[in-house]
């Protein structure tokens, strides 16, 4: 079993819904992707946080087995988001983005993590996740996330560094963007030519796809009733990662499993508001969830 | 192996998509569903035309083992529809609709089809569904397709409908506007409700999901590249009832399967512009998709 190593943000999160206000819960990518990926095996986390963050959150994520030197505690107050969701949870606005100490985030890789097989560059500037990159030494799968804003505003960087991940993880609507496509088809071989060997368009409700050259694989979405999306991407990411770097192997058939781990975890995560369920989530319960798909779509036997 | 029955519309249709004008081309739920049953068993059509329609289409519905006789030929024209799909086929709007003999339909089914065990109830107005159902004998099965258009005109006569029909088979977007929920589980809850002892909710380019009871089965759909929608839900409809009619029996085993086969027919019919793709259709391409299909899911083995 390897570890990982995750890099991005770690956050507190202002957050309205149909339930209320959810005020300064913790958050962030680099969070949810390690919580998630602890279920699989031990990550190491770089990120920054203010000299404001709980530490019974540091102490709980150490007890999951995170590794924290990694994570950088600087004067100031931690990266701050507030947003609000449509009741239907289909759409949110941002309401306020203090990104605090996380302005001045530079990743420094402890000399410790270099080595490490398996890394996860959460949804942060694409220079940032490349600087990572400048960092480790020869990771074995290098995994990305990205949104929007870095396609609008970085793109030139989003480029280069696409060219040296193995794996982009990233929305539907946002690989439309990238892609400049409609069509799915089209949208993974546009977006498999600017570098990673594997692309994974998640769907949100509508499940997700996994491209690797010809190897194509559908998850389906698990039926449950959402409370809270944010976080879902990086659980989903972390989850991934992490079932791939418990296996020590990238061969299609473990990330087929891979991309149902995580989903399963990214679905717990949706259950409760933001990190909530997955603090109280078991492997156990894990399991039970991938057995659920596995049944979902079985039409073999008859 | 029984014979079903499918009684719907047979129709003209212009279509306008990137690819152009296509002019009256022979469309309607009744021919799409009759040719994809086709594939699996023999099949009954109940329907009406006027005198323009074309006898080399009926010729070649006859060829493939439709049977005709309860097909109407009424003085005057065929029921002629218009409508220009979007570019990225995601939504579509009407220009005309000409019911032309069509605005008289009472389907009347003959004696020899009234024993007939698996019905398909094509997207009519409810009370013409209903009126089939008091034709036919204790069907084994019966399968009704409905549209927006009758959710906002005809919703008493719809409500009566479900209570008699076995399976509903209804657009995501349609099912949401019928159950007024917006949770997928919630949807199928409500519309098991109403009285379908099975409902099938279609996500088009998402795959479809079957609700029995307790039975949950999520289908993938195939990743393909569009060219005309029409006709996509009554193939998938006409062939999900074609290969539970010819395997006699909808328990859930079957009823998964038919809707990888429905599916699969669909994802053929799209790809060519009317029924053309339909017509050179064969039984090996459409066990070859499926078996794609299944390949597509599978992540059991590691």
């Amino acid at each position: 079993m390897s570890e990982m190593l995750v890099v991005g943000s770690v956050a507190f999160d202002t957050i309205h819904n149909a339930e209320g206000k959810h005020e300064k819960i913790v958050g962030g990518s680099a969070t949810y992707a390690s919580i998630s990926g602890s279920f699989f095996t031990g990550v190491q986390l770089v990120g920054i946080v203010g000299r404001d963050f709980p530490d019974q959150v540091v102490s709980a994520l150490r007890e999951r087995g995170v590794d924290l030197e990694g994570l950088e505690v600087a004067d100031g107050e931690t990266f701050h988001w507030e947003g609000r969701y449509t009741d239907d949870l289909t759409a949110r606005t941002s309401l306020r983005t203090e990104l605090n100490v996380f302005a001045d985030f530079q990743p420094k890789i402890p000399e410790r993590y270099r080595d490490t097989p398996f890394v996860m560059l959460g949804n942060i500037a694409p220079e940032l996740q490349l600087s990572v990159l400048e960092q480790v030494r020869s990771p074995q799968l290098v995994v990305a996330d990205t949104m929007n804003f870095w396609i609008e505003s970085k793109l030139d960087a989003l480029r280069e560094l696409l060219r040296r991940v193995d794996v982009l993880v990233i929305n539907e609507e946002e690989a439309r963007q990238l892609s400049g496509r409609h069509h799915l088809i089209h949208v993974a071989h546009e977006l498999l030519e600017l570098g990673p060997q594997t692309v994974i368009i998640k769907q949100g409700e509508y499940g997700a796809w996994l491209f690797a050259g010809e190897h194509v694989f559908s998850a389906p979405a698990f039926l449950l009733e959402a409370r809270d999306p944010t976080g879902a991407g990086d659980s989903f990411a972390g989850g991934f990662l992490g079932y791939v770097a418990a296996a020590g192997s990238a061969d299609p058939a473990v990330l087929r499993k891979a991309v149902i781990y995580g989903s399963t975890v990214a679905s717990f995560c949706v259950e409760g508001i933001g990190v909530e369920r997955l603090l109280t989530l078991t492997r156990d319960e894990i399991e039970q969830r991938v057995e659920k798909f596995r049944t979902l779509v079985e039409f073999a036997g008859s």
